[in-house]
């Protein structure tokens, strides 16, 4: 069979929404033992740790387990555990500690679950897309997204699916039934999305005047903003850099110019900070790509390219949506510059130690 | 008077050690007071915002205090408080607040101050160089360090400053007069470092071969690495990011080439894996500056350029002792490259929305 470049990872992206409805399926098999073990985790503090993708992802999964349990919450990189593991857990205080790990042999990831669950006495939940990796087997419990393994190096539609995991695990804890039914739209939702901006995308990622991409989220969108930055730097060598959206303006902005694109994850509860944010951008001479749910008139001027992912679903419902955006426009960027997404410099699957 | 380029920030790094003197005195004189209120903390998890340069010293804070007290931190930009409240508060659960801005004049983290005092009815905690400033004044109490003020737009001394105040406060709440001790020698070991490393570093800032910076942290670490990628990206408009030392495998190592200088903020709890991390990049054909303590013969081999803090003291105590070193980078960067450090593009002293 001859090999077309890119190959593998397009049809990663471009098919997550069929392991998004595997994930909402696993899950749903799974609910009655998951709220019971839900029950359990009361005033215990989550952790969850990871490394790159995965330490986005629990960026990301914190800020909405929080706002949906009324729970504390935290996404630490895994490696903070095995080498400052006081400056996380405290004395006297009860965790439950989430190690994500795509293939589940990541070494940082396996040796903190190790150390928390052996020398520290916590208790762990698995997130991985393999049922009978090392960590899963290691850890108390496990929650699988068995539908989105993947051959690529870099993860697309692993993040998603185990974001997810994670949105449905505390939809279910909070007894959350309105948020858990706005998860359930998100495939049909997808498909739409991938449908209508693929190309509108690849154009964007062929704008041969840029070369500096700015990725601003805040909140729940921060660790979606960071992964988005580390998917276009894997795949197509970019300067690429995230922030939270009104971090921008103390330092970082110093740098932007008219070779700039930055990418902003519009958000409902902070539509007028970041629609203010957005005029000094401009003012600044970058292009702007904004990725909202529904453009007011104001946005509609402000940004050069715009993404309506016209989801009728709140901030933390929707935070998926937007991935296949960035990520398109990682791997576009790739195949622009003649790079092979599927093959990206220096990096391996899995970072063995 | 003959206006000299960078005079104003140079004049500040150089002479911040007077400024850590005046804050030790400050805090003394505090001391017994300081004693009794943090008494009344017990059990409440504190949370410290600000943005920018603050937001990277409440990363750093909190990981400090954490270790040093046994109880819970956690550094948050301001605009979080703002945008998505309830990805970092939970409920019944008992916190204090420390807002941190130099100014005190800050938009973000002034209305956040004011959110979380008079909506959430949350105890606030004023860090600041200004003693009558507006956040000092609506705040419950105010810690200032009142020999940190600046000419400047970007940040250095008051970042120290402010630093070791959290340091004192978490030695003092921990009644750890072992550290407070430690605390205390800084400011010799200050000096020394800078009277040694000032040229070394000009030099390396002129290595003209060079065209990215990549800062890398573990733990209380991160904050300064930060920071310090800020502090090149204001003054000198150089390519710069920061990531925590062991994420640096999972993705960011793919943009590393022989134009690239990799700084490790080495630590001890870290030094195995952060020494293998070295060799990982050495291969990768990038430059490194490595700030320890003190080298093994293994790092002196594979370090490009070594800074030896030479303190003697444990990580949590010796970090403000790196930061000298990676101001005068952005400094003299941003002379090499005919810039003024005293007026860097697009940026104000204050962000006033």
């Amino acid at each position: 069979m001859h090999y077309k470049v890119g190959d593998a990872t397009i049809k990663e992206i471009l098919e997550q929404v069929k392991a998004w409805e595997n994930t909402l399926k696993d899950i749903k098999k799974d609910r009655e033992s998951l709220q019971r073990y839900t029950r359990g985790l009361k005033d215990k503090e989550l952790i969850l740790i990871g490394c790159g993708t995965s330490y986005y992802l629990a960026l990301s999964g914190a800020s909405v387990y929080m706002k949906i349990t009324k729970e504390k919450a935290r996404g630490v990189p895994a490696s903070d555990i095995l080498v400052f593991p006081y400056s996380v857990f405290a004395r006297d205080s009860k965790y439950l500690v989430i190690p994500i790990s795509r293939s589940g042999t990541t070494t940082e990831t396996v040796l903190a679950a190790c150390y928390i669950k052996e020398k520290l006495g916590i208790e762990t939940l698995a997130l991985s897309c393999y049922e009978n990796s090392e960590l899963a087997n290691l850890c108390d419990r496990k929650l699988i997204a068995s539908g989105a393994s993947e051959k690529s190096i870099v993860m697309t539609k692993s993040f998603t699916s185990m974001l997810l995991i994670i949105q449905l695990l505390a939809a279910i804890k909070a007894g959350n039934k309105e948020y858990e039914e706005q998860l359930l739209s998100l495939p049909e939702k997808g498909k739409r999305i991938l449908k209508e901006y693929q190309s509108f995308t690849k154009d964007i990622a062929y704008d041969e005047s840029l070369n500096k991409f700015i990725y601003l989220g805040q909140g729940p969108f921060y660790g979606l903003a960071s992964e988005s930055m580390l998917k276009i730097k894997e795949m197509s060598l970019s300067h690429s850099e995230a922030y939270h959206c009104l971090e921008f303006r103390h330092g970082p902005k110093s740098i932007v110019d008219n070779k700039t694109l930055v990418i902003i994850f519009l958000s409902d509860s902070g539509k007028d900070y970041e629609t203010t944010l957005l005029k000094d951008i401009k003012d600044l001479g970058a292009k702007t790509l904004v990725i909202c749910d529904r453009a007011t008139k104001e946005i509609m001027d402000l940004g050069d390219y715009i993404v309506e992912l016209d989801s009728g679903l709140p901030d933390y419902a929707r935070l998926i949506l937007y991935m296949p955006i960035t990520q398109l426009l990682g791997y576009y960027r790739a195949i622009f510059k003649g790079l092979d997404p599927d093959n990206p410099k220096n990096l391996t699957q899995v970072v063995i130690l």
